[in-house]
């Protein structure tokens, strides 16, 4: 690799910006790390006078992106737009093509885009990097393919989105229900201010799940359709009884090698508070890989925002730089397997499902009833009377059933006439 | 780098013939991941036919370790003897000069040597990686040096020795003195059976601060005297009262940046336990690293045994194989800077300080008066007498205070009539 090394940043967001000022700060310190000087020859928005947190030089801006390889030799490209397709995907693609390097902190990219993006960057010997893809500053898919590279990995899990963790974490702080918090969060750059949608519903962790399992099994991007549940209809109520009950909501995020098949979801877990993942808390994200023979190991770190997502965007910098070409996915794209989805039915897991109900006699034994009839032990039951209203507040932690039951038998309490709603059901995790 | 590559172990202990029939094992999955087809053409130790967890084939066998040098052409050579000089030193020495890629979990000899083997390692263009000297299968080294780099990083700790945190955890959990659980901790293989003298007087522990010093802040390894205190003093009863006081005792390596000066320590900590540190307990280790951008992180995992730190000798190893000659040290020797020492006489922290006194009319009073002399101020006192014995022990909790006035203070109660035995100190951390 020669000594001086052109860079463009495509997408001058939160990110991109933020990046740019970084690369600038940090040049000496990288040319003393790595012998290569770097410059930024060519960046690209969409608005040139939008007002952002740090200035660039106006002379280095494209309109079209498209334009910066036709006029620069550009050995580096920072690809910060974040968007699955149209403009982020055309322009890693034509980098790849015209051999220039690649580095993006792009999720929803890679989990839909990677297998074919990382093919062509084997053909055409240039790097594919996407460390801040997945848990912002945590080094995370280095670990797995470098740090932990031969161990036998069976599951990888963890809270990936710092958006929702913060949530819920605020949630029981401040005694708030999820709107109220949610505005919070969008005031404090922690939730999107437009459409936080992606984060609230899971997506954005499922991409992360994807990139991983991918990473620690070897496989392709799995298409698998598997649970895929966010924290939306998580009220404060049930954040309070599970306080009582020594537990905490988390989103969680889970790969794992059941019987030979993978399996990933994403919905949110009653945790013990004790545990080390009921630790986690605010925008906090930490990430759990049992593996053979190291164990368990825990990585946790910032999950998100500008600094920690630049710390990982460097560190692929410097990788690049010190000249290693290494595979995207730590092996070769031909040599990746694709691995069977595990039937999301026989998923099993001990249940909290919350029951609001019309206070009458005879309520609690027919929702008894009709567990038993679907065999779904019953722990654990907390009846909470509201007389005022008449109602009341039934809580059963169960035993472990399989997805297919419990969806089978919550079937039967639609349009019961003595549910003031549908069941609420939280899984427990473990 | 050719494909077939020669390996050699030296060393057959724990670690050495669990490192073996790994790389057996791994064969295929290595060749998967590089394309590279490894063979242990040798291996050495000091007694061919010790009883060992794993066979090898003895006709690979070499009594004197620098012979296979002569007869064989060793592309790699693991060193698994852990001495800090003598054959350790020697082996390494010699095979960084024929241009052997050299890989160890010594501890010792890196925190010792690590400056000239890296000198050499460069000058013959060969790497020298030693991942599993710190914090065992964590992948921490590489953290430091590639997923983090370009963070500024002002402090790095954590708890680096599984054997100290076993026990002290241990103490706590089934309520025994420290000679009674050291010796479970022995049967159990979590200390060593010999002299376990270097886990508990926090010399191993001081090897590693000073690696991830030397990784954290580019400098030289260090050859500071700063404060290292191991955990033989620490008594159950010590556990018990900060166990009332919602603490538990941890050992802690800290290496941190004060004022431009390096601060290296370990010693005994009294840490909340509701933080995260307070809850790694048994064997884990656990490295919390605060840089900027990226802000706090932290990575725990198993910190010793055979089977994770075999998992980070195999990830040098891939390192190697991957074609990535680095800089043992991220950078070059010749830009690795010498930081002075912060004066530990400045070191501040608040203090717990045990006296145990004869129950007489005025001692309580007297202790507190000398504390006051030395501005040393009071947070808490738990006093509880044992009339039976006529005795009392005195817990104070103080305000900050530095290493300097305290030990002046303490000074003053040797040989002091009213007090059984000289105080115990124990720093809280933070």
């Amino acid at each position: 690799m020669k000594k001086n090394i052109n860079i463009a940043i495509v997408g001058l967001g939160q990110i991109g910006i933020y990046l740019h000022n970084e690369l600038n700060l940090k040049k000496k310190d990288i040319e003393k790390k790595t012998g290569k000087k770097i410059k930024i020859v060519a960046v690209s928005a969409k608005n040139k006078n939008k007002k952002r947190r740090f200035s660039f030089p106006k002379k280095i801006f494209y309109k079209d992106p498209i334009k910066i390889f036709e006029n620069e030799n550009i050995d580096i490209l920072f690809e910060c737009v974040g968007l699955s397709d149209g403009i982020s995907k055309q322009i890693v693609e034509l980098a790849l093509r015209k051999k220039s390097h690649v580095i993006t902190p792009n999720k929803a990219l890679i989990a839909k885009h990677g297998d074919t993006l990382s093919k062509l960057a084997e053909l055409n010997r240039v790097n594919l990097e996407f460390e801040a893809s997945v848990a912002g500053g945590i080094p995370i898919l280095r670990t797995i393919k470098e740090g932990l590279a031969t161990n036998k990995i069976n599951k990888v899990y963890g809270i990936l989105n710092g958006t929702t963790n913060y949530i819920l974490s605020e949630m029981e702080n401040i005694n708030e229900p999820f709107d109220k918090v949610l505005k919070k969060a969008q005031i404090l750059g922690y939730a999107e201010p437009g459409n936080p949608k992606l984060d609230l519903n899971g997506f954005d962790a499922f991409a992360k799940v994807r990139i991983l399992s991918a990473l620690a099994f070897n496989n392709k991007i799995s298409k698998s359709k598997c649970i895929m549940e966010g924290i939306e209809n998580i009220e404060l109520k049930d954040i309070k009884i599970a306080n009582q009950l020594n537990y905490r909501i988390k989103l969680l995020g889970i790969s794992e090698i059941i019987n030979n098949k993978l399996f990933e979801t994403v919905h949110p877990c009653l945790v013990k508070k004790s545990s080390y993942i009921g630790n986690v808390n605010g925008v906090m994200n930490a990430v759990i890989i049992e593996g053979k023979p190291v164990g368990e190991s825990i990585l946790q770190g910032e999950g998100a925002g500008a600094g920690p997502t630049s710390s990982s965007l460097l560190s692929d910098l410097l990788s690049i730089l010190r000249g290693n070409i290494k595979y995207p996915f730590g092996i070769a794209s031909n040599k990746r397997a694709t691995i069977n989805t595990y039937n999301k039915d026989y998923y099993s897991n001990s249940l909290y499902l919350r029951f609001e109900v019309k206070d009458k006699q005879g309520v609690l034994s027919s929702i008894t009833n009709r567990l038993s009839k679907f065999k779904i032990s019953v722990k654990r039951i907390i009846q909470t009377p509201d007389k005022k209203n008449n109602r009341a507040t039934i809580v059963i932690i169960t035993h472990k059933t399989t997805e297919i039951n419990v969806r089978k038998c919550l079937s039967n309490f639609k349009n019961n006439k003595n549910l003031i709603k549908f069941p609420t059901l939280i899984r427990l995790y473990n």
